[in-house]
């Protein structure tokens, strides 16, 4: 079966607005094991949006529309598909209710324009909408389905899950086989020097596929089956990630789609520790990532933004010869960075303690170049590890590797020890 | 002139992203006064793309795509583009020095792949990417316009705004009146609050048209006009800015697209004002948005992120009867943000002090709810003043309205002294 989700809206098309709808709807087809091969967007305009009909029904067997059911003249969606379709319009009288009773509720006169939210196709069936007054639409015609969807999502989202869906899986699946997937998620390796590592698998198109995507500052990878059941399926999945696994041991840190800090605050809560960090070029960003997740209070306690030198001396101890002065190491060093790993630990009294220092750009400091960054990892009763990084980019993107790169070494020494 | 934007990439078709570039380069072409009139979302599939080529060129003068550009075989904008096109493809000397760099700089060897990210189609115009490894293109050919970009944001939109954005206005809309804008930035003011204080002029389609510009966490107007020259545009625009700003004097922050914490790092800068942050729900994000600023470090000092009660007694003298015991007022309280603020700006001996505790959720903490949230500014020789913010929506945005508001109200504290 292949979808295709088609956006109705001008104010998409000036920007004005994201089309989340397409990721939600696509998400939701994907799980149902149908295949969305374009998503489209036009704008409230007749005639491209019936060029647009014709182009979808020629390679698509379900077509989803979202928006342009609303009271204005602007709003074409229903009448213009009636049109290609060659069915006339109705009143439901279910939906015309539903109006009548919102503007009674309110005490507002209802104009007459909104009589067109509950204007249905000859033939199909209408979708109540819980959350919002238009109705939306489900037809049959000519061996393709259509199905309409108000645009706003808090509208769209329950109509698609309590009505719309169930009419797929009725109508449109009825035959098909459902499909299962994993998210497989990897840090401290690139995207394509991670795709080297499993070139047949993805190549051949196996059976679970194995499909990479690049997020943001991460790597994951989508292993993907259809079975009759989801014990079938997750035996298929489970075998195929045990031979990914296999393959790239010291990278793989979750088969569920959650960042690497939220897993290492889930194996430190396990084992009871605590963490602390001490940000110099990063300024917060590495504490900001942690905090995001919830229930990090438990393992994390605090840490300073020891920007300037005097905060590095006064906050955590650095002494003032290793950061100024004829031949001092200075902030930009792996001496540095120790001590601020290991005060921060101290001064907070944790397990661990995190430090990054080092020349986000853009030009130089301390006549060390840009992307030249120091981060040290300090246990109680262990070592101090301290690496030194050069990264490349931006400053957004030298902060953001820094902090990256300290979490897949935290993650790697929790999992060694 | 007629525009198209499709977007390359199975993740897309699968939601595992939302096609943000789509929105960004609908409002980019808007400003250069060019219609977008359909958006396409097309797969890692060599004939589909083909397919959404032919389709998007019988309707479209300028088509512009993202995505694909990367090194896996999955990859296949430009290859594909280039036999739509009938031109051959070659390694651009640039674009490969560059790959060859990135690899060599980080002593990882380059994988055959890569080579991928440096191709060029014939005829075209390579357009360097400062963010990244793939070169983008433009290409003019059979009286079209094609421009190629890569999918993630961070690199696409730096290429467009220095690359792409002039190869248009200079071969593409090179006959055209030019189009002049200005940003206006606001703070402390909703989006739809903002709007209906200029509704007439947004709604009239006045010249210079008044068109709101949506952007994450920030509400921005963009004002446009058509003119000869850029002075007659300089002077339409500026007699809008300032009707604007009549209406909205204590929001209006800038009229160049900069975040206000920019702003407040100018002023402050210029006035040999210094700052520092205690943070405690929040955990470093307010830091990470200061120091994200290049130069933030002539302004800002450092601070503490006091997650846990004990880092609050520990490091920034909270005494214990205002966190602890039976009728405490407890950590998120005014009395508390007001003691943070004090004490982070003396520990770091700055001219100002900023403190955000409260309660981001999900879920209560002191029996306090999720949105409560206490914001302090402390000043040398001054008093210090304390807000109550109630915020609403989930954990991040409750983080990130905390984080925006005390810097509204900086920026406010600043204005007016």
């Amino acid at each position: 079966m292949k979808a295709e989700i088609i956006a109705v809206g001008t104010e998409l098309l000036l920007g004005q607005i994201v089309n989340t709808n397409a990721q939600y709807l696509s998400q939701e087809l994907a799980a149902l094991g149908i295949d969305v091969y374009f998503q489209t967007v036009v704008g409230d305009n007749r005639k491209r949006f019936a060029q647009a009909v014709e182009t979808a029904a020629a390679r698509a067997d379900l077509l989803i529309f979202t928006g342009g059911l609303g009271p204005t003249q602007d709003d074409l969606t229903k009448e213009a598909l009636a049109e290609v379709l060659g069915r006339p319009l109705y009143v439901d009288p279910e939906a015309m209710a539903n109006v009548e009773r919102f503007f009674k509720d309110r005490g507002v006169p209802m104009t007459e324009n909104n009589r067109r939210q509950a204007l249905a196709i000859d033939g199909g069936t209408p979708l109540p909408n819980e959350t919002g007054l238009a109705v939306g639409d489900a037809v049959a015609a000519g061996g393709k389905f259509y199905i309409v969807l108000p645009g706003p999502p808090k509208e769209m989202k329950p109509m698609f899950e309590r009505q719309a869906k169930p009419w797929i899986l009725k109508h449109a699946l009825s035959e098909e086989m459902p499909i299962y997937s994993k998210m497989l998620k990897f840090a401290g390796i690139g995207e394509s020097a991670l795709e080297t590592k499993l070139l047949d698998l993805i190549k051949e198109q196996s059976d679970p596929t194995v499909a990479p995507y690049a997020k943001e500052g991460e790597v994951t990878i989508r292993v993907s089956t259809k079975a009759a059941s989801e014990r079938e399926a997750m035996e298929k999945l489970g075998a195929m990630e045990r031979e990914i696994a296999s393959r790239l041991p010291e990278h793989l840190y979750a088969n569920v789609d959650v960042p690497i800090e939220q897993k290492i605050l889930e194996l430190m809560a396990q084992r009871g520790l605590t963490l602390s960090a001490a940000e110099s070029c990063t300024g917060g960003l590495l504490m900001e990532m942690i905090t995001a997740i919830p229930g990090s209070s438990a393992v994390f306690m605090g840490g300073i933004v020891c920007y300037s030198n005097a905060m590095k001396e006064k906050l955590l101890n650095v002494p003032h010869e290793l950061l100024e002065g004829d031949g001092a190491p200075g902030a930009v060093s792996a001496e540095t960075a120790r001590v601020l790993a290991e005060q921060v630990r101290l001064t907070a009294d944790t397990d661990f303690g995190l430090s990054i220092t080092g020349v986000a750009g853009p030009g130089a400091s301390e006549r060390k170049p840009a992307g030249l960054v120091y981060i040290a990892i300090s246990r109680r009763g262990g070592d101090t590890a301290v690496y030194e990084l050069n990264l490349k980019g931006n400053r957004d993107a030298v902060r953001m590797r820094s902090a990256k790169t300290i979490l897949y070494r935290l993650w790697r020494a929790l999992m060694e020890s």
